[in-house]
């Protein structure tokens, strides 16, 4: 049996579809720098551009994955301008992303920064519009071959990263204003406020309807009502039974949900 | 090269999607605890809640993968009641699912039945959401270390498991009534009729049309028209040739499907 | 640590689509007979029966993938009919297809092609209309094994197998006349004509509109034009600045594309 040291995981982020082959192209180099690679798609369906959504995946995600891995985001409507390609250095993993705010979760928590400069590293002929297969693929290659990133990349200050905003609700006195920050296959609302929260509650509304909270799990909602429940990363999530809350209460990724508290 | 006895492999089906990174949560956890699987997606389309859809479509492809696999499968709109989480151990293979009828296809040739009691073994704090990831995962990482069900779970009469209905047709005197319980992307409508009746239908008839048998393969169904062929699993299927016997036909699945025999 | 001769991947790249568990049956058929296989899916959405969307997809993939791997290749409104099993060894890869035009792309280069004619190879009983899982899943996992590809198949001459039209463009004097290939996700109407020529384009257009040569990548585009970048697999692609350029001119997959050269 292969040792535990021995195995390399590359996770993928993407707003590329199922339908295209981009993803394989990614694999494939990916292979073909390191053979034994275990490769995890963790979301190609990102919409199209949409860099919160991308965010919130990849927060919902990475820190299931063992210590070791390399994750590759790629949400990009800028690529093939002069945006910098980086990789965020976190406790025991490591983040390929362009430096446009997709990974504004993580700057807080990272040891180190880097920006990849280093053409050496990547594909020969590096294409402007394909950063994943060019430029982040034959990069993790080399990560998962034991390439220190040092030597791949060049360390930058943390705090030039770019930074989205959305990511934090704002708490005031006696309320906290959150929002949508993805809707999943469900319908399931999910917010950008903790449930931890959950007990200060005295209300809670979005799109001007005020909403019940639910007293556990989604069997416990009432037929036919969106309520809020703990979802299982830990914020609190508009659901129905059975049913979307999307389609029900018609609000969209984004929306302000407001929360009076005690 | 590694040893065949060293290869563990995992299969998910679930009601997940595509579009959210729940699927990959899930594969996170699995090779946190066992970095060296090999994780197989069966089915995460499954339409949500569809027990029925889920089901059939476990007894479509199990058997198709080598002995030693560890099937998860979960299509679950009671997760976080009191429903029990199971284990199935079949000849040489094992199933973890939820306790709704899921694997009813498997529960006659079982050899043991369990009941998932052990939360130990679970990920330290089990969401009411989201049983995959915090039961399901970390129980089927250890099936991969080598840890006996025996001792992960608690053994209990297979006969106390939840069953569904509708996979199995009836059959009467010079009939058979089954229903059409998968429908593929091609517009294929698969009944839960085998083909062995092949020989003795006088007239197969759904949606008030009766059907011709064709003669051989999908290329040879007659133009146009909707015809029965045996499918590729040994069920009858109603399909055309190059288009989608589904729209052409307008039924959906559950549709009955009657067949009058000689 | 695997040696990397230890390594054997297998692509996939289908029509099947993602909501059945077809693709996942070929999966366990491969791992039965091979245990330690990677297989990497390529696309599964080509769309149903389209020769040649399928043939371009495998063109832009292909080559990213290591020495040593197999491919197989399904998308095919013939099964079961009399058309031929093939196999096609390429310089350090073998592709597996049925013989309708879908490897078209590869057939000049190919070293040798092979008809799969041995059942003693394929699954003890072979459906009319599943080929992938019998025939082609068992050939592959033999290949991964290490059986050479003389043993399971018999060679045949390459020009004997059918060939596709519209994968080359016309080039006349003055002008070439291509068309699009490939529509992607974000909309980009991918053309045959190589990006090479982009030096020579006087005037291109697609469904009667003239479009503007984009000075560099989609940054570059103005704002809510469609017009033409050098693509990432070094094809001229229509495109949009984060829109699509398939509904923006609302063109189908096989439009025509003229360019006027100097």
């Amino acid at each position: 049996m292969r040792h535990e040291e021995d195995i390399r995981i590359v996770t993928l982020t993407t707003d590329f579809g199922h339908q295209d082959p981009y993803v394989a192209v990614v694999k494939g180099v990916i292979l073909s720098g390191f053979p034994s690679a275990t490769i995890v798609d963790i979301n190609h369906e990102i919409p199209p551009f949409n860099i919160l959504a991308g965010s919130w995946s990849l927060k919902m995600s990475l820190s299931y994955f063992p210590s070791g891995a390399v994750h590759i985001a790629v949400v990009d409507p800028q690529v093939g301008s002069s945006q910098r390609r980086i990789a965020l250095q976190l406790e025991d993993s490591i983040i390929l992303a362009p430096d446009n705010g997709l990974i504004t979760a993580f700057i807080s928590r990272a040891k180190k920064a880097f920006v990849l400069d280093k053409s050496e590293f990547f594909r020969t002929s590096v294409s402007s519009t394909f950063h994943a297969r060019d430029v982040f693929a034959p990069v993790a290659a080399q990560l998962l071959c034991g390439v220190a990133l040092e030597v791949l990349a060049t360390e930058i200050d943390k705090q030039s990263l770019a930074k989205i905003d959305g990511l934090e609700p704002t708490t005031g006195a006696g309320c906290i204003e959150g929002a949508v920050v993805y809707i999943d296959r469900y319908g399931n609302l999910i917010t950008n406020i903790s449930a931890d929260t959950k007990s200060k509650v005295k209300a809670i509304s979005v799109g001007g309807k005020v909403l019940a909270l639910a007293s556990g799990s989604y069997d416990t909602i009432s037929d036919g009502d969106a309520q809020v429940v703990t979802g299982s990363h830990g914020y609190l999530e508009i659901a129905m039974k059975e049913a979307s809350a999307q389609d029900f209460l018609k609000v969209k990724n984004g929306e302000k949900v407001s929360v009076e508290t005690v």
